[in-house]
């Protein structure tokens, strides 16, 4: 995955107003008047986060007729996930390895095996 | 989940270098040193990284001796992604619900049940 994709849809997701929006059309597709009509914003201030989320590859913005629809891009989430999930992953296999190490030793400093200092008591 | 914590941390992974030391820091803690060991930035540059993750509640930094640890904090990746699955499985329940309004009606828009536009031939 390009690290402009995780950049942008990392950074469009830093914002409540645009998570809610993601989450909206997660439910279901809408127009931008739909997706506005809930805030106490400017339609013109909406859609300049349906802009950024836009950008981000989150939501994809179609004209049918003479509205603009909104429905959310899952494969950039997808990317999101993709990444958390990889890593959250390394960390839960380093834990299972220091059970299973914990397990053999009996040591009673299994979250810190290359660590000389003793916690103090 | 409070939307600060979401904010910062998902703003905190907008940056390429600080997803990857979240990524390092998941296969094991370092030291400040060790994180900034293959970077080609000054260990100040580096600080201000940690110092972003530590704020987002990504990276936990404590003392050991004369050194500073850092290891992740994975409950706030557990919230990210808790965040992302549950709209994610929305978007796939919608998904289904129309496979199956698909299937019993036979209709050819099954994506745009609401819509009373039409498709361009």
């Amino acid at each position: 995955m390009d690290d402009g994709v995780l950049d942008r849809a990392f950074a469009a997701l830093a914002d409540p107003t645009r998570r809610d929006i993601v989450a909206r059309l997660c439910d279901g597709d809408a127009t931008v008047n739909e997706v506005a009509a809930p805030y106490a914003m400017s339609l013109q201030a909406v859609s300049k986060h349906l802009a950024v989320l836009e950008r981000a590859g989150l939501v994809r913005r179609t004209s049918v007729g003479r509205q603009r629809r909104c429905s959310v891009e899952t494969a950039t989430l997808d990317a999101l996930t993709t990444w958390l999930d990889r890593h959250r992953r390394a960390v839960e296999s380093r834990y299972r390895s220091l059970d299973l190490l914990l397990a053999r030793t009996g040591s009673e400093q299994p979250d810190q095996p290359t660590d000389p200092a003793r916690r103090p008591s």
